[in-house]
């Protein structure tokens, strides 16, 4: 058996191939040693999480070179014979590693059905295909015209002078010059010869009114930019996009400042009703959008009065603290936002540096709990122009699913808590540095395999690796569909303290923390919760307009969560409904990437009034059939496993293997 | 002969009969004798302008009774046989009044022609006949709706369950929710049990969007305001329009506050010019504009909370500085101003104290110096709805005239020089309280008979008092058609001061600055050439459009100097074409009325675009005939009297009766 993860072959790759498990697989040159064996699904005990410190990633690279790997934990001999520790060591050529195997009983696991690690396909934006369609209309233009100057023959006011030129050079019609650039133009006219550069902001609906909003001497029509942003309650990411070459020059993100107001949305309402609240809140996150447009101009080294748009996209709560609504009446029954829509509003009214010719347009609503970044990332991947009945989901500090196609789309926000983010997890953490994120387990010694981010010591863990890790110790039998540890396992790694047990991943002086770290069964049980809020979420939509999963043709992750998650262990634990993962594909922070579309495309606008209109929401809390799917789906990965055959199928071959 | 020139007959009104004339005339309870004597074309000799100094204007009261007129100037035993002093004598009944006629001479007076005093009839603003075209639909509307509340079935965003109610109970379409309206939407719905007024502005054009822009608890449909403003160069206006009424609630002027920094639009560019020059005219003119604001919102006793709109007119300079839009090159040749158009523009944003939902219209411009003062005008007297050739003249600090009717229009501004305000002119002042008004001679003494406004010893002389000084001084024979006086009559009136030909109008002792009251030949030529100018363009326009004076079909005065000036004299110096007097009409303060109208009729917003565009200027100084025109028009009342037939007649009929 010779199963290759990755294509191999690419002139840039190595190929590396273990033994005696037999598996290649294609690594970038310098990658991680003990990360090409968890991404082919050879485990490799590791406990430390990749610093070194525990010494048990002993490998012997049989061929081919590699960088590092020598520690004071090898002796000369072992050295000699080519043992290395895989979590110092980095691909240098095409490898031939053995993984030591100490006895029979490990070998195995050489047999067992792995799932390599296998992350979501990463949909790129395809701008050419933007191109093709005709699409690439940005909401701002530019015209250049040499105007004739004026003479007591031809002494039309300066502004009537553009509109006739625009119209007569450009056939632009319908043309509304805004107040400030009224009050530019005489000056600008004269300052190059009546050789100017009009901005055109076009109108949402075609026959509707062009707005000038600016005007500047010379020609400066290679030049045009818009921002793209996201405003997440975590976080804020802002693109400075080229609106001429569609390319993004810049990108930057920064927390939000709300967050010493209130980690999630609810806290930031309960604040925004204290006096002054709403203005602070407001406030704080303006001063973090300014200053991501100050890092993103400067990355991109352009002139910030040549920035045309800012397209934002957040979440209902998000946007009414930015635009300053009270968000008051989300947070009670019947949970009712201020508004969908909401008109393009001046970027200097709200507070945002940038020239006062800058509109911005804020992607509209659905609900309190089903927000701008959702319809944006409904928008940015073209959900609503697509055939295929989709999945969307977007699993952040909340959970939002999109279920739908260019005919209908339903909608629901899922109260999935923070088990993602590391919320309720006594060892949960954000996805940072020292966050165990990928992990696997020895069948037979019960062994972990620790990989952190940034490879130091592990400090906690973070989403994607609780989600691997439950399905890790589910699939391996460590735990039952419960979420309850085998008790009778032989292993001092499961114990029990305080009357609660646990799975010791890391001991205290493999970690930085200088504590076990370890997983609970609360731990696990908030995980189950959480992911089963999300699975029968996506089962009530699916059920309120007669589907199956069966009809689901496409799964869209979104968020950060997103782009880390391992789909097979995803779907072990029932999280993501099981579909061909072929089917799943990821494209990152969705709002960001409508934000991003809607600053290239300006049929976003007039379509997204039409989607908004069509996208029906769903409230679970109020839809009969939510707390019965969700009692089901509170088991690993359901109480229904013929949901999920592959698993069940893997799951009983691997329980037939461990009796023999 | 008994010529009665005011209705006689009136319950209310006295018939006053002069003798030996046999003149009737009808006059109001209480009316100044003096007053009426010259608005029944009688002359009494009165130099003092009534306030009894001068003791000239003797008088016989045969029957009935006056109330004063009994000064020491009289002896008991004329008051005995009915002298009184007619400046110092009111009107009280019916009466029959002798003027003494000293001498056989004098007696030729009552012979001759002589011309009442006619100013032009007040066309009066018929707000009936919009409402029966259907054109009362003003620019703002409110609504009230009592919406559902929300439940957790129906938890429609609160903006949207705004708008389907509106669309479901009003057939309102096309709403576009403002960000301010949003912003109080939520609590203003549950502040009296979602029933609100929400107040919709009206698109200039059908099928564009309605916009909300306010929301009120409870039903306040009952009160809606508009504003109407006209920004002079000298005096601001402002009106408090009821939207539901159509009436008008309280009107307020006051000096711009920019006279400070200049008389006329010329010196406030200049001053505008400066370093912070602009900024500063802005703002004093707002602070007038808040001034009147406060003032009329006083009067109304209304909250100014429910005050919708404002609309303003003003000349292109005023409008310039209003908006804060530099007026640098309207007063360099090509004379070219910023705009024509201007957008609707938040109140607020401006610096106008009034609610933050207010939209602020202001008129279109045509010109540098036709602006939108005129066009106010031309959209409020409806000249360019009607099909008779109408010649509009607005004649202020600028004269400008339009001519045209629906189907064509064409402007022209005049440089007519500040006479008819007073400027250039010795004695010249504003029309305020001591200013001669009116002014007669006898043609055999040429005693003069001043009328003051106030009824108070002379203290200058105003533009209308002006004008019919040179027409009666003309026709007397005093000076002849090119303003020089006759330097062979017998009168010590008319006198040479260091080679300059004068006309003594009250002496030192009889006015309220110690010295002589004059009009001078210098004063007569710059009123010769400030007519001339604008009789010429009138002339210009005319040809250029291939008409003639005959073709006039309706002349439109306006202007504060409209409502004074007498027709018959300013015919007679050739300031006003000749046509038939019931042909023209005063319409007061054109701007206002226009202003006024717009606050009424929101067509007014659609069909101004038009007749901006329709609107031919005609820069008088580029076109060719314009100064042969206006050297032709050098002369009292033209170098042609030949279109001046009654003018003509009269005067040589005159010439005829003095050569007896």
């Amino acid at each position: 058996m010779n199963r290759s993860v990755k294509p191999t072959g690419n002139e840039d790759m190595q190929k590396v191939t273990f033994y005696p498990h037999n598996i290649s697989i294609s690594a970038e040159d310098g990658d991680n040693l003990l990360r090409v064996a968890m991404e082919a699904g050879v485990h490799v005990n590791a406990s430390c999480g990749g610093e070194g410190i525990c010494g048990k990633c002993r490998v012997i690279i049989e061929e081919g070179t590699v960088e590092g790997g020598i520690t004071e934990k090898l002796s000369d001999d072992d050295i000699k014979k080519g043992y290395r520790q895989a979590c110092l060591s980095n691909v240098r050529s095409d490898l031939v590693v053995r993984i030591p195997v100490e006895s029979a009983i490990d070998a195995s696991v050489l047999n067992m059905p792995l799932s390599p690690r296998k992350t979501a396909r990463i949909k790129e934006f395809n701008f050419e295909e933007l191109k093709e369609k005709g699409l690439f209309v940005p909401p701002v233009e530019k015209r250049y015209l040499e105007l004739p100057e004026p003479t007591v023959q031809d002494n039309l006011p300066d502004v009537s002078r553009l509109v006739s030129y625009l119209k007569a050079t450009f056939d632009e019609h319908r043309l509304l010059v805004e107040l400030p650039v009224i009050r530019k133009v005489p000056d600008i006219f004269r300052k190059e010869g009546f050789r100017v550069t009009a901005t055109l902001a076009r109108p949402v609906h075609e026959g509707r009114k062009t707005h000038i909003i600016n005007i500047q001497p010379g020609d400066t029509t290679d030049r045009n930019y818009a921002i793209a942003m996201d405003i997440g309650t975590t976080t804020v990411y802002g693109q400075m996009i080229d609106l001429i070459t569609g390319n993004v020059l810049a990108q930057h993100g920064e927390f939000n400042g709300q967050i010493s107001y209130g980690e999630d949305v609810i806290s930031r309402i309960v604040y925004a009703e204290k006096p002054g609240g709403l203005d602070k809140l407001h406030d704080v996150v303006i001063k973090t959008m300014n200053g991501i447009i100050k890092k993103i101009v400067a990355q991109a080294k352009i002139d910030p009065d040549e920035i045309s748009t800012i397209t934002i996209a957040g979440n209902t709560t998000m946007t009414q603290l930015l635009l300053k609504v009270n968000p008051r009446y989300m947070r009670r029954s019947p949970y009712v936002p201020a508004s969908t829509l909401y008109p393009p509003v001046k970027a200097v009214s709200l507070g945002i540096d940038l020239g006062d010719h800058v509109a911005a347009l804020v992607y509209p609503q659905i609900s309190s709990y089903v927000g701008g970044d959702i319809v944006a990332g409904v928008m940015g991947s073209g959900i609503y122009r697509s055939e295929e009945l989709t999945l969307y989901m977007d699993i952040g500090t909340n959970a939002e699913i999109v279920i739908g196609n260019k005919d209908w789309l339903a909608c629901a926000a899922c109260s999935a808590g923070p088990a993602f983010e590391g919320g309720g997890v006594k060892f949960g953490m954000r996805a940072t540095k020292g966050a165990i994120e990928d992990f696997s387990i020895d069948p037979v010694t019960f062994e972990p395999m620790n990989i952190t981010i940034g490879n130091v010591r592990p400090k906690g863990i973070c989403g994607s690796g609780l989600i691997t890790m439950v399905a890790t110790l589910f699939e391996a039998g460590v735990i039952n569909n419960l979420g309850k540890f085998n008790r009778d396992l032989n292993t001092r790694r499961i114990r029990e303290t305080d009357g609660v047990y646990e799975y010791v991943l890391a001991w205290a002086n493999e970690t930085q923390i200088d504590r076990d770290v370890v997983i609970a069964e609360p731990d696990i049980d908030n995980l189950i919760r959480a992911k089963g809020a999300i699975y029968s979420g996506c089962m009530t939509l699916l059920e309120e307009v007669g589907l199956t999963v069966q009809n689901l043709e496409r799964i869209i992750l979104a968020g950060g969560f997103g782009s880390f998650v391992d789909l097979e262990k995803s779907i072990t634990i029932g999280l993501l409904p099981e579909i061909d993962l072929d089917k799943i594909t990821f494209i990152g922070n969705g709002s960001l990437l409508g934000a991003k579309m809607s600053c290239l495309t300006n049929r976003i606008r007039s379509d997204v009034v039409e989607v908004t209109r069509k996208m029906t929401n769903f409230e679970l809390s109020e839809t009969a059939s939510y707390m019965e799917n969700y009692i089901a789906a509170l088991f690993l990965p359901h109480t229904d496993m013929n949901n999920f055959p592959k698993v069940k199928e893997r799951f009983e071959a691997r329980k037939k293997m461990s009796n023999i």
